[in-house]
């Protein structure tokens, strides 16, 4: 049930006089619950509990952090049609859709429990004592990854249930061991609260400590901004615009004790389609990336919003079988008026720059609130002079750039800011391309080799993220096990008693971890 | 030969008018050489070097950069006698001590030599596909860190070598496959260009791309700023003070272009002394500790400046104790006379405050430039009131904070900023101070058990670092091969045909190393 309230802890709270309504852009009206922002109050209450409940809930075991991760699970999909209505009523996504995204949110949780049930993930390395070294002893040292802190998360437009309440960043810092504080998304606010619902549930079942938990409603940027500048938030984790992300980094760097931001942002993911690949196949590319340029009505982080081919009657060929399909799409529906309106804007100032050409336009009437989806093309030299043209267009929209030669399309992806991903498409030809491969590699996250950057797989080899803009620090992930790395920081035992250490490092390993012994990968106990 | 000069790349150059001079501080005199300040030319023809040798270097094998950094190893061995008397001249430490951190610098090279050399360190992670997987096939994606691209390094003036020109910082870089420039220190600019020309020399030898190293001299913030702004930079090492540290941070966050910024900064490493071990063996831990504060006149980052213990008959006498052993200690010289000037000047002004009581203060005559130690002690109540006293001392100084209980201790540490370390001194009773074990968890990068917090052993365990300010961030360590890290960034494959993989992720593992295949560790080849 929709109370429009904040949880702090396990505690319902409306204390606020500021109130905001979701709203269903299929059927262009407000939805009819009315939420409470979250006062300054009501903040710094929800902060003081996350810092409490981290003295216990950071020597919380895997085995019981793995409880709390399986019943969330269990709780969000004990919400049945109830989440998916609402789901479905505050982003114009289809149903098929909300239960996709919510069995990939499933999956992400009882993939972490996995993780934290296992242990190994603590990347346990032991250096045993040499009391006889000259000309020093030795001194036996243990290290582990421990948890950071509260952490605050703010969710993504896009991914109502995968990247926002319970998703990969709230299931990543519990599973390190760090309570959380969610910035509720004021367009799924409902679906949102469902979520926290879940979480507060199974909180109080699997015995989690009070304040582990806080879901804060807002309509506007105060919220966020006065949690990333509370002294006992330690990180935080963000989904969305460019704009927005830096915002949040910029004020958590300049806090008196900086903290750790880690936000996924823009992203126009090229892909680079090679001669013989446009020769042999333009009609199947062109059905697949028209398909995965409206997928979502646009709306994924990894939209390929940029094709890179050498000009030729192959590229034109494929141009025009691009058109084609693309136009055979029915619009749909976008998440919000204001991400519709963006997306007009922003595709009205494309298609009006004189250098481009536009080469479709869907432009039968729609109904409100649906994208018209549309192609444009342009010179690489154009391209690479004009930085403008660099900005993503958040919606079914792409470009193709027309190089003279693979110089150029190195020079049109090296001059591009960092990226999620990066595509090659190519036929027994890609290793003459190796300066293309190179400018790839060095400007994104994950190349993929013939296929379509959408669709993020969660496997521990996934990387998701990459070089600013596509996040603020390239060295983490947002998606797959190892995104837990943005939430915990190693520490040391040096010459500790045995029976105080944690048993991840103790010399018996009762957990049976896999660990790093004087540089040896074994599960074994020290004798 | 120490010319005066810089090394852009492989070549010496001194086109600029400023120049500066080091000080020998045991003779109290100006050393010979004049060392010429970088233009802004010549840190732009650096920064450039170091991007273009980057295109390169990045590809280049482990076992390459192995040679590399065991060649500067033999290199920095051939400077000889040279070499450790410019040491001595430019900071005023004994030969000893000059071999002693000789020692530790070429032992640092070597192991990120054998870590590089077997290749491990990747973190090579398989997903192999899943064709038939419902509702979609499941990609093949692969993982390994790649390198962030140049690096700039910012060397300490109490680490003439291991945190320095070839120091942690530099070899992690270059094992990571970054260049790197080093913005030389001032204190040490001679030793510097030794070091810089046995890297020159190596590079040259093993056929490295030129620019992968280079050196700049500078005698103030100029240079440094102008290196951290610059767009082809992609990430900072610095070892030093807090407001240096921080300076260089806030430079980088203000980048178009934000990038990570490792500074390893001020500590006052707090030691707890519980009442057992206190009665038991005072003079023992009176004798350990004088010795510790007064190691290398007091210039370690892991200098005990803070003691922690219980009022009473036993902590009294343990001060007294202190206050007796560290009186018997001969002063020794400081690095320089600015930083005997600091000290002396934030003795005087913690020794001038009301609240504190002096219990020793070495008062005889004696050298310019000599510290003279100083042991001081507050009730616990003040302390935690008192931020001030909070503050390092950088030398030979320490304070006892006299606490009335357990709960107060607890109290002293989670008032304290972040820390290096935290040291427990106990006999069969630490298990009942559990709080005061996760309080300083709390608070610091490693804990040591009845030790010296001095002495940071260079092993994978090993974690030097720790919250803000004692780093700027804790999830990185500054010492031993897990340093690398901080240079390094994970990339995936999505698909991508064998035999355009590298060699750490080809199906063969021709490298034969360690990899997760599957969520199983192993280092057999894919069938």
């Amino acid at each position: 049930m929709i109370t429009g309230k904040n949880y702090l802890g396990n505690t319902l709270s409306s204390k606020g006089s500021k109130t905001y309504k979701t709203f269903n852009p299929q059927l262009n009206i407000e939805n009819t619950h009315t939420f409470y922002e979250a006062t300054s109050d009501e903040i710094n209450e929800a902060v003081e509990l996350a810092a409490f409940a981290f003295k216990s809930f950071r020597h919380t075991s895997g085995l019981q952090k793995a409880k709390f991760l399986n019943a969330i699970a269990d709780e969000i999909l004990a919400l049945d049609d109830e989440l998916i209505s609402v789901y479905c009523s505050e982003s114009g996504l289809p149903e098929g859709r909300a239960k996709g995204e919510r069995g990939r949110t499933v999956f992400q949780l009882r993939s972490f429990a996995e993780l934290v049930a296992d242990g190994s993930w603590v990347d346990a390395t032991i250096d045993t004592a040499v009391p006889d070294r000259q000309p020093l002893p030795k001194p036996d040292i243990r290290r582990m990854n421990i948890p950071l802190g509260p952490v605050v998360v703010f969710g993504a437009s896009n991914f109502p249930l995968a990247y926002s309440t319970a998703g990969g960043d709230t299931a990543s810092a519990f599973a390190a061991g760090c309570p959380v504080i969610v910035k509720s998304h004021p367009m799924h606010a409902g679906t949102g609260e469902l979520v926290a619902s879940a979480i507060v549930k199974a909180a109080e079942k699997t015995n989690m400590p009070k304040g582990v938990f806080s879901n804060l409603n807002s309509s506007g940027i105060e919220v966020g901004v006065q949690l990333v500048k509370h002294p006992d938030v330690k990180a935080v984790g963000f989904t969305g615009s460019i704009r927005g992300g830096r915002a949040l980094l910029d004020r958590a760097a300049q806090r008196e004790e900086p903290i750790p931001v880690f936000a996924e942002m823009g992203s126009i993911n090229p892909v680079v389609m090679l001669p013989n690949a446009l020769n042999n196949r333009a009609n199947d590319l062109a059905k697949t990336f028209a398909s995965s340029i409206t997928l979502g009505t646009g709306q994924f982080c990894t939209n390929p919003g940029l094709i890179i081919g050498i000009k030729g009657t192959d590229l034109t060929h494929f141009i025009s079988l691009l058109a084609e399909e693309i136009l055979k799409i029915e619009p749909s529906c976008m998440l919000h008026p204001n991400i519709y309106g963006a997306f007009e804007s922003n595709k009205a100032r494309a298609l009006a720059q004189a250098e481009l050409t536009v080469v479709a336009n869907y432009s039968t009437n729609v109904q409100e609130n649906y994208a018209r989806q549309a192609i444009t093309t342009v010179e690489g030299k154009t391209f690479i002079a004009n930085t403008t043209l660099h900005q993503e267009v958040f919606g079914p929209f792409s470009m193709v750039v027309q190089c003279e030669n693979s110089d150029q399309m190195e020079a049109v992806i090296s001059n591009l800011e960092g990226q999620l991903t990066g595509t090659l498409i190519a036929d027994d030809e890609a290793d003459k391309y190796s300066n293309i491969i190179s400018a790839l590699q060095n400007r994104v996250g994950r190349v993929i080799f013939n296929g379509a950057p959408t669709g993020v797989e969660v496997c521990p080899s996934m990387v998701h993220g990459g070089p600013y803009p596509a996040s603020t620090d390239s060295r983490f992930t947002a998606v797959g096990v190892n995104s837990i790395k943005r939430w915990v920081r190693p520490f040391s035992y040096q010459d500790w008693p045995n029976n105080l250490l944690p048993d991840e490092l103790k010399n018996s390993n009762p957990l049976e971890i896999l660990r790093s012994v004087n540089n040896e990968s074994t599960n074994q106990k020290i004798l």
